[in-house]
C-alpha cells in the first residue's frame, strides 16, 4: 500500500482519511503533515504505526484520532489478544494526546465490546467496530451539516444578496478531521451544495498552521471561495461587518457547554460576541465529556514540542520541501495546543441531533436526545 | 559605511536603530528583516533609500519611520531643496505606509521648520532637526519608562514574591521601534534595571514575526527572561492567571484614546477585559492623532502584499538563510497590517508625561499637559 496505490489514492475523493482496504485489511492513512505540497499515505500495520501517527499529529482532529486509536487497538489485538494485552494496549493508546475525549471514547468502546469475546474473536470484531465507528461519524457529519446548514441559509437570506456569507473557521474541522463532511465545515459544504454563496475565512492556525495547510487545501479541492488570514486579523474583520458567522470544531466538550479547541479559539469568541457575531461550535456528540462541567478548570491542555513553534516547513523556490528556524538560537517558547471557550461566548452547538444551547439546559436536552436515538 | 565599520556597529549596543554619523553625515539604519539571525546596516544616502527601508519594513515602528522619513526629506533637500521639491519629497515620503500618524507628523515638522529658510540652508537644518527627533523620542521612552515602571513594580507588590511579574506585549514597541528604551518595553527595562523580578510572553505577531524576531532578541540582549509564545496563545494565559498586565505600542491613537496597533492587539485586549489583566498602551505624545475621534471607523489599516503570510524566512540546519513557501500554490491571502483597539478595553495610556485615562477627558487632560511642556 503506497502512494501510488490507485486503491487507496482514491480515498481522497472520497473524504475519507483513513480507510481499509476491504479486500487485504489493510490500513492506510492520509499523512496531513505532507499536505498541502503532497498527498501522500501511510500504512498502519501495527498499534505502534497507529499510535506514532496521532502523536506525530500525521493524523488530528478529535473524531479521527478516535478512529485511528481504535483501529490501533484493533492492530494490538491482531499480535496479542489477552485481558492483560488488551488493557495495556488500552492504556499506551489513552496516552498519546490528552485533550480530546474521542480517543478515550472510540478506545473504551472498543475494549468494552471485545472484552466478553473469546481473544481469537476479539482482533476481527475491534477492526469491524473501528470500521462503523468511520461510517458513523461519516453519518454524524453529514447530519451537522445538514443542520448547521439552515445557520448559513438563514445568513444568506439576511443578507439578501449583499455578497456572499462570509463564515470564519480556526483550524480544521473538515472532513481531514473525520469523515465526508467534517464538523465546521459540514454546514459550509452543504451550503456551497444548496447554490448558497459562502466565502470562508480561513484562519492560518498557528503553530502547525492547520488552517493554511488544510482547511484551504480542503475548501479549494471542493471549489469552495476561501481566503486565509492570519489568527491575528479575525477581530478587525468583524469590526469591519466582514464576517457573518463563525464556525469550529471541538476536541472536547463539557456538560455545561465550554468548548476546548485548537489554542486562539477563545480569542475568536470573544470577538465576536464583541461584535455581535454568532459563534457555533459543531461537534459530533462523541466529543462531549459528560463528566465535566467548569471546562476551563477541568480539561488538560496539551503541550507539545517548542520545535513546531520555532521551525517551518514549505517548499523552496524550486519546489522542493524543506524547513527552517525562525528564531534566534536561545528563545524560549511555549507551546500549548488548545484553550477553552466559556459557554457564555458561544451562541450554539451544532450537533448530528440538530442545534443546541451551550449551557447545562442546552447540554441535558441534547442528552435526552442522544439517549433515545441510540435506545 | 558597511556591517562592519564599527563606528555604526556600535550603535547597537546603543539601542538606536537608526544614527548618522557626527563626521561624515552618512546615516544608517539596523536593516530589522535581517534580524535574529544577524545584525546588518544599511546606509540611507538619498530620499529613495529612505523610502524603501520604509515600505519594505527592513525599519518599522511608529516613532522609527517617523524619524526615518524626516532624515529622508533631509536627503531629499541634499539634492534638491526648492519649495517645489520640498512639497514632492513630502507628498512621497507620506505615502510610504498609511496608518501610523508618526510619518506625517515628522514630514510636517521639518517642513514648517526649513520652508522659512533659503533653499541653501534647508538640508543641513533639516538634517539637524531629525537628528533632534531621534533625541527627543529617545527622551520621551525614557520617561513612558519612568512613568510604566510604577505599573510592574504595583503588581510586583501586590504578588508579594509569588513568581516574577508577567508582561504580555504584542509585536515589537522596543528601541527597535523607536530610540534608547523603547515605548512598551520601557516599563520593562527599567523594572529590570532596578531589580524587579519581570517575565514577558513575547506574541510571535504574525505575519512578520516581530515578537520572535525582534523583541525576544531585544529582550535576550538586555537579558529579561521571556518566552515566546502563538499569538494565540495569550487568551489561554490570561484565563490561567499567567498574565499580570499587557502592555503594547500604538501606531496612531485617536483623540477619544483609540488605539491603533499591530494587527492582534484588539483580539488581546478583549481577552484581558474578560480575565480582569489591565491593558496599557505605551506611547509618545508624537502618535495622537488629535483630529481623529473614533479609531475604528476613521483610521486607515494598511493591507500589505499577500508574499508576507505566505513565505517565511528564516535558518536551515546548516545556518544559512532561506525562505519557504507554506500554502497551496493558488491560496487567496489578505494581509491586513493593524488593527483598532477601541478605548474601553485600554486600561490606560502611558505618555511622557505620565499615565492617562484612554478617553476623551483623559486625552484632553494629556493635551493640555502636552502643551504646557512645550510652551
Amino acid at each position: 500500500m503506497s502512494a501510488n496505490d490507485p486503491h487507496i489514492s482514491g480515498a481522497a475523493a472520497e473524504r475519507r482519511p483513513m480507510r481499509r482496504d476491504s479486500n487485504t485489511g489493510r490500513l492506510a492513512v492520509l499523512d496531513q503533515t505532507k499536505l498541502p505540497h503532497s498527498v501522500e499515505w501511510m500504512e498502519l500495520s501495527s498499534e505502534a504505526d497507529a499510535a506514532r501517527a496521532i502523536v506525530d499529529m500525521h493524523v488530528r482532529g478529535a473524531p479521527l484520532i478516535g478512529a485511528v486509536a481504535a483501529a490501533g487497538l484493533a492492530l494490538a489485538l491482531d499480535a496479542e489478544a489477552g485481558d492483560a494485552a488488551l488493557d495495556a494496549a488500552v492504556a499506551r493508546l489513552r496516552a498519546t494526546r490528552p485533550t480530546a475525549v474521542n480517543l478515550a471514547w472510540a478506545l473504551e468502546r472498543v475494549s468494552e465490546h471485545v472484552r466478553p469475546l473469546q481473544p481469537a474473536e476479539r482482533a476481527a470484531a475491534a477492526h469491524a467496530l473501528a470500521d462503523r465507528i468511520c461510517d458513523e461519524e461519516g453519518a454524524r457529519c453529514a447530519a451537522i451539516g445538514a443542520h448547521g446548514v439552515a445557520l448559513i441559509a438563514g445568513a444568506a437570506e439576511a443578507k439578501r444578496g449583499a455578497g456572499p456569507v462570509h463564515v470564519l473557521t480556526h483550524c480544521n474541522a473538515g472532513w481531514l478531521a473525520t469523515f465526508d463532511y467534517g464538523t465546521a465545515l459540514a454546514p459550509v459544504y452543504k451550503a456551497s451544495e444548496a447554490g448558497i454563496d459562502v466565502h470562508v475565512w480561513v484562519d492560518e492556525t498557528r503553530p502547525l498552521d492547520q488552517g493554511s495547510r488544510l482547511t484551504a487545501w480542503e475548501l479549494a479541492q471542493a471549489g469552495v471561495p476561501h481566503t486565509v488570514i492570519v489568527d491575528n486579523a479575525g477581530g478587525h474583520l468583524m469590526q469591519h461587518g466582514q464576517v457573518d458567522l463563525c464556525i469550529v470544531g471541538s476536541d472536547r466538550t463539557t456538560a455545561h457547554g465550554d468548548v476546548a479547541n485548537k489554542i486562539g479559539t477563545y480569542l475568536k469568541a470573544l470577538a465576536a460576541h464583541d461584535n455581535g457575531v454568532p459563534f457555533y461550535a459543531a461537534l459530533p456528540t462523541s466529543t462531549i465529556d459528560w463528566s465535566m462541567g467548569d471546562g476551563v478548570a477541568e480539561i488538560p491542555i496539551e503541550e507539545r514540542a517548542p520545535e513546531e513553534v520555532r521551525v517551518v516547513h514549505g517548499v523552496d523556490a524550486g519546489g522542493a520541501r524543506g524547513a527552517l528556524d525562525r528564531f534566534a538560537a536561545a528563545t524560549a517558547v511555549s507551546n500549548l495546543a488548545f484553550d477553552v471557550t466559556p459557554a457564555r461566548y458561544v451562541t450554539g452547538l451544532i450537533t448530528e441531533h440538530g442545534v443546541f444551547d451551550a449551557s447545562p439546559e442546552g447540554l441535558a436536552s441534547l442528552r435526552d436526545v442522544h439517549a433515545a436515538s441510540e435506545g
